[in-house]
């Protein structure tokens, strides 16, 4: 509701207001700047395309993320790598999952995540809804043997019932098991796409400059400044693009990593793309630890250094680093949306 | 609040309403009898005693209950056993923490659970907090050394002022672990004893005779006839003595179940303790399916069927286990309620 109010007021300040395209103070040059790098931010952002899911839909999808009878063994769900309560992140280096087998790679929040080009680290899944139907019948995840296993369970966690709600009475207990998947996964994506939490950032983008103080402002600056921004762009201030992880210094020199990832190579196989892995969105950095593919990081300072080392050759100041910190907390989803979306469903029962 | 609201009402109606001391209709005789069994249900109790714990304790408790960083390898926390989205029990035939590893028996709701007379199934747990505080160094869930280890998981995951706003400046890195260790259970405690969710049956307790309709009433009446009254007594229908499962008959005969258990004889080597369980309350029973303490029979009907043969010796018919089960859907956790108690916290950060 709140997004699509924002949208005539930005509509207002971006189009009519002369107010910041003709201020050419700093704050006003700072704006105008971050229009071009973050465009609109979150204002009037929603995930759906052309149309949104019907509320059956998205409800269904809600139980689905948080259940976890549809695993193997019965202790896994979405949300056992996406916590509501360490915002949708898990804070573990690598996730963990059946039979406590452990992820290639670290787990992303999953708040904002549908806006990105593509999903995993590696760019590996096309969408939100690949990304869930893919997990199921991978071993670290869900680790079922194929999509009519996954069929058994929804049953037999009684979801016939909401698909039937859901998808125009669809039997799931007479449907071929890749379509019961196909509309799992489309149920989960679609709950995925309403996780939109705006910041306060983006009341800033939508002309709201007094949100962020002196401090934050002069982060965002230098983010710009820097060149943090030409990877990190966007609405989610990354998630648009991929980029080497060390572009002037081998990152695991600085990480600590335990293992070199060599990133989207594994996946293409093209030299060009040894490890280069997705520019991660920065959205609720702050609250995301540990940081970077691997997890290896687990200070935001420290994050922070080494991506101004390794990425850009600087040796950023305490200072800096301070000011960065000070803007990438503006980009924490509110209070007022993060409660809405860590609530918690029934799962269904006979 | 409402629990507070009911006393003065339920008051009223215990003592000065003649309205069911004089009615000897059916309906009235079984309101009695109930009254004999359940006495005032769960209306007016608090699981406190003299003095509820600070906001600031509850409100800690709430957050080390969710959080998952306190365990060995980060991925087990109260709530990994204990789901909001399935009223607080896992789904599992029998829990599954650290490295996979399984508990020896199926966790119970931790919905009122703090009213029963001991925890666990074999009873060798004084209260929540002693199961908590005993979760933390046990292998299958939190799996951590010893107490200094919990102190650290504490501190490293930015605990130190929430312990200091919650009990008066106690600061945990200078604080003896066993004393950390007891002041982590009690907080996780204070939050489990809010955890009281009311059902129909307390308004019916309540003398608001009209909420169970007449298929619930014959319900009741039969479970107090047949005697399942008889151990499934007092406020939580049950959690309040210790019996045999196999009065009539070897329990595993009809349960399926893989390993014969021994009950509280594993705590006491009493041999008059072989099979002895602990009652299970059966609040909110028929969402927190597979039932009995090995998660042997995942059906409400098949376990009613199987308590009437092997412990009461009766032959039930299909309409006694309608009935029945009728009434104990009259047990479960209003929404009213459960919506507030499925908050999920925000866990801290730097």
């Amino acid at each position: 509701m709140k997004i699509i109010l924002l949208l005539p007021l930005f509509a207002m300040v971006s189009c009519s207001s002369p107010k910041f395209v003709e201020d050419n103070t700093e704050v006003g040059n700072t704006f105008k700047q971050a229009k071009e790098e973050f465009r609109n931010g979150l204002n009037g952002i929603t995930y759906f395309g052309d149309k949104r899911p019907s509320d059956e839909i998205i409800d269904l999808g809600t139980k689905l993320f948080f259940e976890t009878r549809l695993s193997q063994n019965g202790t896994v769900s979405c949300s056992r790598c996406h916590l509501p309560q360490l915002h949708f992140s898990d804070g573990l280096e690598k996730s963990r999952g059946t039979e406590d087998r452990q992820a290639p790679r670290n787990a992303q929040t999953v708040l904002n995540t549908a806006g990105q080009f593509l999903q995993h680290w590696i760019g590996d899944r096309e969408s939100v809804e690949a990304q869930a139907i893919h997990s199921f019948t991978v071993k670290v995840p869900f680790a079922l043997k194929d999509h009519a296993e996954l069929r058994e369970k929804l049953i037999s966690a009684n979801y016939s019932d909401l698909f039937k709600k859901a998808y125009h009475g669809l039997d799931i207990k007479k449907s071929d098991p890749k379509l019961v998947a196909e509309k799992t996964a489309f149920a989960i994506g679609a709950y995925e796409r309403t996780l939109v939490g705006p910041a306060r950032f983006d009341d800033f983008l939508a002309g709201n400059i007094t949100v962020l103080d002196s401090k934050e402002l002069r982060g965002l600056k230098k983010f710009m400044e820097f060149g943090c921004s030409s990877c990190h762009s966007g609405e989610l201030v990354g998630g648009e693009m991929f980029q080497k992880f060390g572009v002037a210094h081998d990152y695991w020199k600085f990480t600590g990593s335990k293992n070199v990832d060599l990133g989207r190579f594994l996946l293409t196989k093209d030299e060009n793309d040894k490890y280069y892995f997705k520019v991660p969105p920065l959205r609720n950095v702050i609250y995301t630890a540990p940081y970077f593919h691997d997890g290896s990081v687990n200070d935001l300072e420290e994050a922070i250094r080494i991506m101004g080392k390794v990425q850009l050759d600087l040796d950023l100041t305490k200072d800096d680093i301070s000011d960065l910190k000070s803007f990438l907390g503006s980009l924490s989803t509110k209070g007022e949306y993060l409660e809405k979306l860590k609530v918690v469903p029934n799962l269904p029962h006979k």
